[in-house]
């Protein structure tokens, strides 16, 4: 075990050449009990992973081919550090099936690898119970192809747990008429907005209401480097948490 | 010419039992140049306004009898000011009509009368024709009844034109995926979303981004009382503006 | 035991011509376990509160009576909740000794009775384990006598907590020229500003920063009012608490 | 004057090992319309602009030299665009008295090159006139080595003359007791607070309040890349305004 701690943890990144992946590459390149082994782009094969003898591998893919890149790592007994969203219930159903006959491969799926959005997220459930109102209003880049982000959906699910935990029911709403859909989307009970603007690049604005009074939570990421101590966090823990680990937050402590 | 600068002007309030109408009755008490010749609420006739012989008439009802009040009002020779939402096309439209045959009535329609949603909203048209990205995020307590405000509708309106007078085109947005609506409504191709929260009274937030930049305005009403001054303002000076006028903003200097 | 129950607690509310001690005292009227008995202005005798019979006594005065309205109290066995800001190391030494020889009552000091400022504070100091800056901008209305709140100095004490326990040094700043205060205060190491504007009440911003990240706590309290729940906790619960508590965190049950 | 129209505009940049430095450098070269001829170090003779014919200096140096970099240049009959802090009252009077002499030489010395902060600056002359409280809070990153920003400090004498001009006095502060310097740096009557936060680059928040209202200004600066297209409006038009200009919105229509 000793000997583990010295010799640097062998780690590929699929979807190198991605700005989330090219960032990754980066930083696992400047850690030092790290190492680079395969960086693969649109074309590589998944074998490539094998073939440098990877440890964990990182994928930062898009939704359409993370569910078969990560059942390939389990396959192989890689342990997979995902950032890539659009898992649904289903195919996170059959990871945990594959991954019960997977002696001791970990693998993370984080929707978001910021420690400030795994906070608000956190604290949001918290809070919760105390108010009447809640809503989450995210803000993104204008590039981004999917609305509410992955991050939205699970702080309005933490909002929901904290609100049924202290016995509140259904938001305040009177509105009758919204011919337009101003109110957006509405993700466990909670309404959640998406803003998308030039300039911005990952943010979420979680409120709470009572009466005469508001709090919130914010979180900005102006930059992808932002993600990269989680993406690292999640690498060397990876091996230490057999199954599935949804959320960064399961390798914290968050007391 | 000169007596009437001393003659308090005679001003009914229509709607005095509602919350904003009951604060403009209060206001048009305290103000030494105007006097409350009328209050009338759900019940009361629209001719205890002659009877009382007032000059400008107040209305601060809803948006199912505004317009039918305020016809009434021009038939009667009274100037009226009106914070009632729910006018459309049509119905300005035979408002028009109507003032063209009344010689020297003036009406003034405000969506909002706080001066700093005015000031949103201008500054809101100048700053457009600089920022690729533009939306709106209304926020207001959870008793409105409809979404967006109308102060968003017409701050929307306000961002299209100055785009339009830049050459911008389309704002971008690149979602593919919204299946609940997250992206809000969209207003003159702006994209508008609205909060409701308990603690909340009406605010506004317009921002818009270029790269690596963002511009916010933004308005905050905590109490009905910041309207006032809005709504004396209109009392004193719609006798001066013949015809229609709809919002407050031709009625000031603003630069 | 069970008579207690369903007998009013005995309650007294010293300062009760001020904005706060009103409000509290409509609150304590307001609810059906509790009952007003003596509402104290400034000229009325602490005796008053023994001839009424109170059990507990609500302190919202001002710093320079509120040490020795609390010692009375406890001298008489009332137990005690006080919202006066003003207390020092030494007026808290001072208390905690009398408390010791003071079997069985109860003081509840609190420097903020909103929830949203205890959970500000509470998350403060979990958040401030994991970035670089910290900094607190609280904003209040311009009547307000001292700079900065006792809020923010108990937020700025919770977030240096937190950065000793991580091993955290001093914030960076390179500022070598700032002639006319611009960077504020320091409080335990932590940079404090204090806004002060017409139409605000009282609002705490705590931002935190790392590489390419930020994240906010904020709280607003839009109107007294929403003291009041924390008030009226605090009357609850005081007899359960012997000895002083500073804090109405100490009350709560936050994760 | 048609021809040169086509022939680039040949520009230096002093100060190009710098950060804004070394963007501006990648903007001029990035711009079909500009050539830049001379990107000079801390360690490069001014000489090297003459050898290399440029018209048009750009100076993002430090506040030590820029003074005696635009003196040089205006000697030399170079137009300059400088981006550099730390000019006063007395080295701009002498640049101006050397530029009566200086037949056709134009200077521009912005003190924020980012056209929301113009906006911003201007916004807040007109809104300065409608309330009874203005604060400013500017944020930028832990390395600045001053406090408050110029940009503040510009801003802070925009709304002075705003309100003078509304016949406004001094805002409302009852502050009496504020041992560390909370309420901040007072510029012209207005409080400045400075905040330094890893993670931000340059940020400005302008606050208006009145009773029940709050009117908000907010300009936040991401990446240095924003302030490139301020830099080459100034480049291309500095010289069309002979003389000295102080600040980019002296080039703008913000009517």
């Amino acid at each position: 075990m000793t000997s583990t701690d010295q010799t640097p943890l062998r780690v590929a990144v699929i979807g190198a050449g991605g700005r989330m992946g090219s960032e990754a590459c980066r930083a696992v390149e400047a850690a030092t009990d790290l190492e680079l082994v395969a960086a693969l782009g649109r074309d590589d094969e998944l074998s490539t992973i094998t073939d440098a003898g990877a440890q964990v591998a990182v994928d930062l893919t898009v939704p359409s081919v993370t569910a078969q890149n990560v059942r390939w790592l389990v396959e192989h007994g890689i342990h997979a550090v995902v950032g890539t969203t659009g898992w649904t219930e289903e195919t996170l159903g059959d990871l945990r099936s594959q991954l019960e006959g997977a002696d001791g491969v970990g693998v993370l799926i984080a929707p978001n690898f910021a420690i400030g959005a795994v906070l608000a997220m956190r604290f949001a459930e918290v809070a919760a119970r105390y108010y009447d109102s809640a809503e989450i209003i995210e803000m993104h880049h204008p590039d981004k192809l999917d609305a509410p982000s992955g991050t939205a959906r699970h702080t309005a699910a933490a909002i929901a747990r904290g609100r049924k935990a202290a016995g509140l029911g259904a938001v305040p709403d009177a509105t009758q008429k919204d011919p337009d859909g101003a109110r957006g989307a509405v993700v466990d009970g909670i309404h959640v907005h998406a803003v998308r603007q030039r300039g911005l690049v990952a943010h979420e604005v979680v409120q709470f209401g009572g009466p005469g009074e508001q709090f919130q939570l914010r979180h900005d990421s102006f930059d992808r480097a932002s993600f990269m101590p989680g993406v690292l966090l999640g690498v060397r823990e990876v091996a230490a948490h057999p199954g599935l680990t949804v959320g960064l937050d399961g390798y914290l402590e968050l007391g």
